[in-house]
């Protein structure tokens, strides 16, 4: 059985080999782990993005699983490397935002700035920290090595602000934050918050479009019709069912979702 | 070493973290078992393209692997949940006639109707059933929880029609079902069939385009040239040397392909 | 613990199966050997750029790890099948140019043409060889049969000789042999022979422009500059800071670039 689970999480693609050459890095070190892909297709270097598809994802694994997180658009620069434990998981990655939403969910232990090089492969580029800082740190993590082994203890990790709407007497303001596969609008705004507002009188709008209940699910409505459905990730959703909500609405990312209370 | 197998077949994209979420779920519950993808790039809510691809790769993985199938477009409606055990394998997806093209070569043992929410996990949302409904009774079946614990014994599941051809006096008449990455044409026309017509004199037609033989190989026509040949998942295809044959010849889904014996 | 580690590299794409088939093939010969993609995107039939990728990969995995390399447009044909097995890899797959990239670094000991079917699928296809020799002799070889087994000694593989660039009096002339997800130019001309030609003065060229400094990373310039600097492959790159090179530089596979010492 393998012991330890490491999930990867970039913006490299499937393309170019890179994702695997990190898997070669990690199974060199330690043949015992299990890697599992949670997406290789962030849009460039768009870390929240990635902040979206890690906050969806990272709470049905184990306990113990290691997350790491490799949109590095400052790689070569003086961003700083980070490694996060939190009461259930291991979070490590460059320290830009990407890592913050998941991480508002958890109960952080320790942060830890990665210099310690004895965990690193020994020639380490300018370009590639993912194969060369990363991936060997997930995998002596995984091995036992103790977290703070890895560097120097620190308090602070890069948060995104954005993530969090602004609540007024009337309502709530929020943004698209991330758009899925099926062109779904994934809001900031919770699940709870919205589906607790819809108990009453209420319109949610974009743009021009407003809506005016919450659909359970995206087909108790007439195909092509525009929804509001707490997604899968508990977050507020726009979308049209069998549609792409994307192209039809002509939205993306940071478009305003407002939901206001009718009197 | 791992025990039991579990393939993925789903239209998620490799984007969003769904994927990886359904194998966190997976490994929670069962951490000895080895996670295969089929794809995760058929076309949104396609499943006569699901069970196409299925139908292509499931009997070369050993006996006792679950395939899991979760191509969705009626999630949280009131299309069933199903788990259809044969003399081989397992499936387990939405009851939506992906499976059928598979088990149309398989000695079917039993089918459940998934009613027994002990084996779900505990909070199902309506729109992410993969997640929440199939992911953990593929784990739980993997773990050796006996096929009829999990619901309501049933007789049937859904068939797709539309993959027999219709065979005549004059030969047999039949359809495009799937476009590969190749834009190699596909269709319903099973190989043993082609090739027993192909013993006389005969023409294959699609649109206005005419095939006299069957090629044994992609390369042995010259580069550019419309072909017949059986493909590796022996049906009959419409293919280009080095070309892609559904951009050339313009053909889609369910275009007509014909078989007719000259005399 | 799993054995023995299986790379695969293909230019399947994920969509069709084809991939999972080939891993069912290999599981099902040898349920205790890891599966590790490389990429299954290399675009159609580019055995170029596949030999870049495996090149760009292969040397981090751990000792022994076999390399299964399936680009292969000359199916059916008359193109040799071989497994290469070097000091500390081995590699398999269509005698087509693929591999040489790689070889170049390694210490070759024995090249053995596949003709032994006892390890093949019992039906071989004319049309899907990596599902029906490769596959499965991988997973034999995994499993511990001896290299000689699998066929008859031969010397020799197809090299691509457009790999090296051309030395000259005054520099180096050389060419664009892949482009990443990121639109980085990779050229065939080496990291090492690159610093060595930028401790003086000099100017690299590709098309129109001029670079006249080696770059240490992709940040330490104005986003939008056009810089070289060395790859995280050990090539010479011409990229955009935090802009897609191949695009705006308008440059494609085989576009030349030359660095020139100034006098």
């Amino acid at each position: 059985m393998k012991s330890k689970i490491i999930t990867l999480l970039t913006d490299f693609s499937a393309k170019d080999g890179f994702v695997g050459t990190m898997k070669g890095v990690i199974l060199s070190i330690n043949p015992k782990v299990e890697l599992v892909d949670l997406s290789h297709e962030v849009s460039r270097h768009n870390t929240l993005e990635a902040s979206v598809v890690l906050r969806t994802s990272y709470h049905f694994f184990p306990k113990g699983t290691i997350h790491l997180v490799v949109i590095d658009p400052e790689v070569g620069g003086s961003r700083r490397a980070i490694l996060v434990e939190t009461e259930k998981y291991f979070f490590i990655g460059p320290d830009n935002g990407a890592l913050s939403f998941a991480l508002e969910n958890e109960k952080v232990k320790k942060v830890i700035e990665l210099t310690n090089p004895q965990y690193f492969l020994r020639d380490i580029s300018n370009t590639f920290h993912g194969r060369d800082i990363f991936a060997p740190v997930a995998a002596h993590l995984a091995k036992g090595v103790p977290v703070r082994k890895f560097g120097t203890p620190t308090k602070e990790y890069r948060r995104f602000t954005l993530l969090s709407p602004r609540i007024h007497r009337n309502g709530v303001s929020g943004k698209v934050i991330y758009i899925d596969h099926f062109g779904n609008l994934v809001t900031n705004i919770s699940g709870g918050l919205a589906a607790k507002l819809a108990q009453k009188k209420m319109v949610i709008s974009l743009k021009n479009f407003k809506i005016d209940k919450l659909s359970k699910t995206y087909t108790d409505s007439q195909p092509g019709q525009i929804i509001a459905v707490v997604g899968s990730n508990d977050c507020l959703e726009i979308a049209v069912n069998q549609g792409n909500a994307s192209q039809i609405l002509k939205a993306k990312e940071g478009a305003e979702v407002d939901i206001n209370m009718l009197k």
